[in-house]
C-alpha cells in the first residue's frame, strides 16, 4: 500500500498527439546570457518542419505549438517522470508523489486547506493527463468536447487529520467511481511519504454540464465508454446518508458583503475557482476562532457558477449547540475519534479532545430582486494545541 | 546548457539530521479504509526508538517530528528526486524541472506573475536546502541563525519574455552572487525543458536583518564563509546603471485604499508575503488596461516590513509620456527587442511592435501622522495580440 514511487522506470521517448508524433526534446542550443538572440518559438515551430524561417503559421501539420509545448499525451501513460506521477490500481488508479512547497504553507509551517484543494484539483487533472483521454480543457474527455460538455462539481468532502508541514513528501493517491447513472465520483488520499500515514481524505462528486446552454446533462454513451474502465468501487471517506446543508439567510451571525470577483480569481474556465470560494468562506469566521482552531473538515454542495461580475455574499453561522444531530457532522467526527494523535506544534489533540465546533456557510450572489445560491458549506473544526508557531 | 533532468540518477537513502542519522523511509503497513485504525504519528515516533508506546514526546533522541517529517539536509545533496532538483554550475548552482500546475495559470491558461513568483521563492530554498546549509526558516543558514539574522529582499527584478502554459515542463535555474559587501544577489532563468528557450530572467538582491531588532545587520565572518563558496560571477539580467523609483503622492492616478492582509496572506516569516505585494500593485491598474495587455516586466524595491495588522494602499500611476528616459525601462526594452517572437494565444506582438507601457507603483501604510513605503514598483506591459482566450 505504501509503496514509494523514487524513480519513474522509464521515460517514454515519443509522445503522439492526434495522431501526429513528436520525437522527445527539440534540442536548440542557446546562448543563456540575456544580451544574445535566441531562437523564438516560432523559428523552432519552423525548425520542426525541416524549414529554418521565421513562420508567421501558428501550425506545424496538426501540431499547434501549443502542443508541442504542452505535450497532452494520446494515448494512455503509465509514469510521468515530470509529474512524478505513476498510474496504480490495477492500471485505473493514480498516484503523485509531491512535496509540500514554501508558498502552500501558512505562518505555521503547514499546508494550507487551499493548498490541499489545490492538490486535488492537480492530480485528478493529471490522472486524465495519464489516461490519454484529455482534450485540451479542464479535465474534459475527447467524447465530452465533442459533445460540448465540461465537467462541474456538485459536493466536495474533504477530512484533515494531520496538515503536511513544508518541505515534507507527500503521496497523493486518486481514483474515480460511478456516482447514479450520470454522475462520477472523485476521491483522494493524502499520506506521508515517509510513514505511509493518511494524512487527509477527500470524496467528490461531479456532473456534465453543456458549455453552451449551461444546463446539466445526461452522460452521453461515448462518454461512459471513455471514462467507466477506469471506476474503481472504493471509498476515501466512508459516509453515512449525507445530511442537506441548512440555508442561512441574513440573519446569520457573520457576513462578508461585496466581494468582488479578481482577474487573478478566474481558472482555465473563465470563472471564479472553487479554491476561491472556500477562502471566502473561512475568512467570514471571526480571525479569534481562526486562530485557535483548526479546520478538520469541509463539506461544500455546488449550486451555481460565479462569473467575473457577479458580487458575493458570505454567510456563516456557527453552531449553538455542540449537540451532534448532523449526520456529516457524525461522519466528521467519527473519522476523527478513529484517528487520533498528538502532533508537535500541529495543534492536534489528539484522542481525549474529541470536542469539535462546527459552522453553517453560504455564498451567494447579491441581486436587485432576489439573491442566487452559489455554494453552502459545513467546516468542522479542533482546538489548537497551541497558537504558537514553531519554534525548533 | 540545455540538458535535461530527466531521472534522478540515485537516491540517498541515507539522510543525517544534526548528527543523528536516520535510514530511509519508516515502513509502517497500514490499512487504507476511512474506518481502520493506523498509527499515530507519535506511535511511528516511539517505534523510531524501539518502543511501540503512545508517547507524549515530541523528540526521538535529538530528532523532532518535525524532522523526520520535513528531512532537511545537513550535508550538501547533489540531487533531490521529490524535488527534481540538481546541483549545476560546478557544484554551486541549483536547477529544478517544474510542472506549470493547473491553479497557477489564469484564464488563459498561461502561467501568472505571480506563479512564477513563487517557483522563484520555491528554487532558492531548494537550492538552500540542497547546500546543507538550511536550518529551519525561510533560507536562513546555521551561521545566519546563531546571530538572529533573517533573509529580507532589497530589490527585485523580472522579465518575462513568453508566459509558460499549464503542463509545459519548465527548466528553472538559480545562483547566488556577492552584492556589495553584505549582501547577496540572487538570480533565475526560466526555460522551456521542451526547447531550451529561455520564457523569464530575473534578479534579486538580499540583506541580513536581525530578527529581534529588525535592524539591518553586517554580514557575519562565519555567514560569509557559508555562503560565498556558493557565489558565481553570472547575471540572468544584464543591467544599466538601475535608476531609482520615483516616489508617488496622493496625486497618483489610481488609488486602492484601506487594502487589509488576510490570515491567508502571511507566510512563514508571519509577515504579507511579497507576491501579495504584486497582487495589490497589479489590482490597482484598470481592468480594461489588464485585459489588453500582458507584463513584460517588474522592479521592486522593498523599503520596510508590512505585518497583519498594518492598513495597505496601493497607488499607481501611467506613464503620461512613452519616450525612454529611465534606465530601468531602457533595461526592459532593450530586452525586449532582442529576444523577439510570436506567440499564439500568449499575445505577445513580436519584434514589429516594441511599443510598451510603463506604469509607477507605490504600496505604504496608511499612518495617522504620516504614511510609511513598504515597496516601490515599475511594471512594463505590451499589448495583447488578442484577448479571446485560447481555443484549441
Amino acid at each position: 500500500m505504501t509503496a514509494a514511487f523514487s524513480c519513474p522506470v522509464f521515460l517514454p521517448s515519443t509522445f503522439s498527439y492526434n495522431g501526429n508524433r513528436y520525437h522527445g526534446r527539440i534540442k536548440i542550443k542557446i546562448n543563456a546570457t540575456s544580451s544574445t538572440k535566441v531562437k523564438t518559438l516560432n523559428e523552432i515551430a519552423g525548425a520542426g518542419k525541416g524549414s529554418s524561417s521565421l513562420a508567421t503559421s501558428t501550425e506545424i501539420g496538426h501540431l499547434s505549438q501549443e502542443q508541442i509545448r504542452q505535450r497532452i499525451p494520446t494515448k494512455k501513460q503509465l509514469v510521468d517522470p515530470y509529474r512524478q506521477g505513476l498510474i496504480i490500481e490495477r492500471g485505473v488508479g493514480y498516484r503523485q508523489t509531491v512535496v509540500v512547497r514554501s508558498y502552500e504553507v501558512g505562518p505555521y509551517k503547514t499546508a494550507t486547506l487551499e493548498s490541499l484543494l489545490n492538490l486535488f484539483q492537480e492530480t485528478a487533472l493529471n490522472h486524465v493527463w495519464m489516461s490519454g483521454l484529455l482534450s485540451n480543457g479542464f479535465g474534459a474527455t475527447h467524447g465530452m468536447v465533442r459533445n460540448n460538455l465540461i465537467w462541474v462539481v456538485s459536493r466536495m468532502q474533504v477530512q484533515v487529520d494531520h496538515y503536511p508541514l513544508w518541505g515534507e513528501v507527500l503521496e497523493i493517491d486518486t481514483w474515480v467511481g460511478a456516482s447514479g447513472k450520470n454522475g462520477m465520483r472523485r476521491d483522494w488520499l493524502i499520506r506521508s511519504q515517509a510513514t505511509g500515514i493518511t494524512y487527509a481524505r477527500a470524496t467528490s462528486t461531479w456532473v456534465m454540464m453543456n458549455e453552451k446552454t449551461r444546463r446539466l446533462s445526461k452522460m452521453p454513451e461515448e462518454v461512459r465508454d471513455e471514462i467507466s474502465p477506469w471506476f474503481i468501487d472504493k471509498r476515501a471517506i466512508s459516509e453515512d446518508v449525507p445530511e442537506k446543508i441548512v440555508k442561512l439567510d441574513d440573519n446569520a451571525r457573520y457576513v462578508n458583503s461585496d466581494l468582488k470577483p479578481k482577474r487573478s480569481d478566474l481558472d482555465m474556465n473563465h470563472h471564479v475557482n472553487n479554491v476561491k470560494y472556500v477562502r471566502w468562506m473561512l475568512e467570514t469566521i471571526p480571525d479569534k476562532f481562526l486562530g485557535s482552531h483548526q479546520l478538520s473538515g469541509i463539506v461544500l454542495e455546488y449550486r451555481r457558477e460565479c462569473g467575473s461580475s457577479d458580487r458575493v455574499q458570505s454567510l456563516c453561522q456557527p453552531d449553538e449547540d455542540e449537540t451532534l444531530t448532523n449526520g456529516v457532522e457524525q461522519s466528521l467526527h467519527k473519522n476523527m475519534i478513529l484517528t487520533p494523535g498528538i502532533m508537535e506544534g500541529n495543534g492536534y489533540l489528539g484522542p481525549l479532545d474529541v470536542k469539535s465546533y462546527g459552522y453553517t456557510h453560504l455564498l451567494q450572489i447579491k441581486g436587485d430582486s432576489k439573491n442566487e445560491e452559489i455554494v453552502r458549506g459545513r467546516t468542522r473544526w479542533r482546538k489548537k494545541l497551541s497558537t504558537l508557531p514553531n519554534s525548533s
